[in-house]
């Protein structure tokens, strides 16, 4: 793989993303300035993932906008692959999610893929990955969904309810629409090419449209369900992409929960925070103080900087101060790093009250079959 | 295809099946004199099928024996696939299961695969092959399985219990595997792919060792959980395996459930089977009466005498007699017919009244998840 390329699939992203070209190879829809209006007029707030740019694409989102502002109903879709803990990176669309959550007032559903992970990785067993899934679902509910209106679906468990529309749609796929989409081979396992159906699934749990806040590796699978969705008269799920978000050891691939390392874990205590940003977290700065006076950092490549731009400072005017600092040097990394430290240990604390909490009536939480 | 070829797929089955070299190609074992007798002791009773080479070929039949006699426990499974009504054909292993569950007093799981049905029939629904299903379970249950010691399963509503056996099955299976086994192509849609799994995991829903009855068409789904048994640490399935029974039209296919001319279905009116059997049964006669007279009948390619070989007319001094008297032209094709037409309504009497008796208990039947 030559310096300017790039893989994004469901399983495996690697090489430094140029989101453009990513548009164009998946077939999406950059997110216009006219969606990026229409959103702010139907929800009264401009929000910073949108405007910097952390959702950057889209399919039918507009279709859905459309059909809201004629009175039509939709419903949200997100999840996860239950492979770990849960770590900050998976945050992001779930943030984004609540957000629509609470602006559109729509029901949400929550797939934690303890099959998937089962399937794709060796090491697993589906006792580990459907434990996993309980401590994802903590983190997700603890970010404040309306318990009224959100459903977590568990593979394994709430699989009544998915195996029938995974069926309808499995009929309608074939090995080699998998091989395309995924790169599967004749050695894949017979779970792995089944499981894109269970995921396509809860897109028709409700008799309306569905969409989609998800990270872009993930379309692949929601390329298939948009190709079969009219073969079962049903219709296409929309999508709104979020960018991947960098490993702490810096940019080129998504932060991955097995490398206990190149992770935050939701769970971190504030010295296992302190001591990973600090040792680990990719540095756009200077090797010594003298030369970063000088010629200063480069907060497009540091990885505590994107983190900020990313998720922990929503504030444009302070995100915007940080930036010049550092890049002028002014800002020192270890600064920098302080900042990021302190923002992430204030939202842990938080989150990790919320996150026991919920463990209490997580239960309430999961769908009934 | 020559004529002397044939196929035999779970799927497909076409042309003159000679079993012995079934035997060599799927690589089972013919049953023995010695595992004959061994039955025999066990039971107490010499089986018609057994002794008339319905059941013909097993799998690890003499491990089940051995094991029973040292006290050791298994259970039994058998299966439909719920593509229509059940014709008497498919009664020919349930008789003989329940002969086993009578004889060994043991647990029986019965899996209606509605899923297999619908990937498999692109003119099918689900909603069909479940209701199928629970008229299929009717027929089965009919035959007097003891009801505590019997489980009915259908894939949809059972699938709670049957994916995470299923998954541990299917990580150990790869396309490869399937298309060796099945002739699967890249057109075949992933439903189908994946559903092997799901027919292996009755076998490992109890801690024991599973026979299975069952026509040998079904081999190849068990071949591939034999290969992989050990992987996930489990006992390879035993298998017991009928010949297949030929179509009302006559030999070179099993009885299908789709054409209904060439089927006598467990519903029929007394009328229907008479007109079915005078009107398409495939006949060993000649021509005319006078020929008939003279050289006689061939009972060996006649449907009529098969049937009652196979499963109406389990005294051997009858059958004998009925045999001997068709070939020497002293009973006519008209005759033959009338005595199975007899023996057919008479059990169809009874079993229609059993089936409605059922009717109002099924549910108990019916295993929990």
């Amino acid at each position: 793989m030559s310096s300017d390329e790039f893989v994004v699939t469901p399983w495996h992203v690697e090489g430094d993303i140029d989101y453009d070209k990513l548009i164009k190879q998946f077939g999406t829809q950059k997110i216009s300035n006219e969606i990026l209006i229409k959103l702010q007029k139907i929800t009264g707030e401009d929000h910073f993932m949108l405007r910097r740019g952390v959702f950057f694409s889209h399919r039918d989102l507009n279709l859905i906008l459309d059909n809201h502002e004629k009175g039509k109903e939709f419903f949200l879709y997100t999840g996860r692959g239950p492979s770990g803990h849960t770590h900050i990176g998976h945050l992001v669309p779930w943030v984004f999610a609540k957000w629509l959550q609470d602006k559109f007032n729509v029901n949400m559903y929550f797939q934690l893929t303890d099959d998937e992970k089962f399937f794709s990785k060796q090491e697993l067993s589906l006792k580990q990955t459907s434990n996993f899934a309980l401590e994802n679902a903590l983190d997700f509910m603890a970010l404040g969904f309306d318990p009224k209106k959100t459903k977590i679906i568990i593979d394994t468990k709430n699989i009544k309810t998915l195996y029938p529309i995974a069926a309808e749609v499995a009929k309608k796929i074939n090995f080699s629409n998998t091989k395309a989409v995924f790169g599967f081979t004749n050695e894949t396992n017979i779970g792995m090419i089944f499981y894109t159906s269970l995921q396509s699934a809860p897109c028709f749990i409700e008799d309306k449209p569905v969409l989609i806040p998800l990270g872009v590796d993930q379309d692949p699978h929601f390329r298939i369900t948009r190709d079969i969705a009219q073969k079962i008269n049903r219709v296409k799920p929309a999508l709104i992409h979020n960018i991947m978000i960098p490993s702490l050891l810096g940019p080129g691939g998504k932060m991955s929960a097995s490398d206990e390392k190149s992770t935050i874990y939701t769970t971190d205590s504030p010295e296992q925070v302190k001591k990973k940003i600090n040792k680990y977290a990719f540095s756009g700065g200077q090797p010594d103080i003298d030369e970063h006076r000088k010629i200063g950092g480069n907060p497009d490549i540091d990885v505590s900087y994107q983190y900020l731009r990313i998720f922990f400072e929503p504030d444009d005017d302070k995100l915007k101060k940080i930036y010049e600092d550092y890049k002028s040097g002014k800002m020192l990394t270890g600064e920098l790093k302080g900042i990021l430290i302190e923002k992430i240990n204030k939202f842990l604390s938080v989150h990790q009250e919320k996150r026991e909490q919920v463990r209490k009536n997580l239960d309430d939480y999961m769908m009934k079959d």
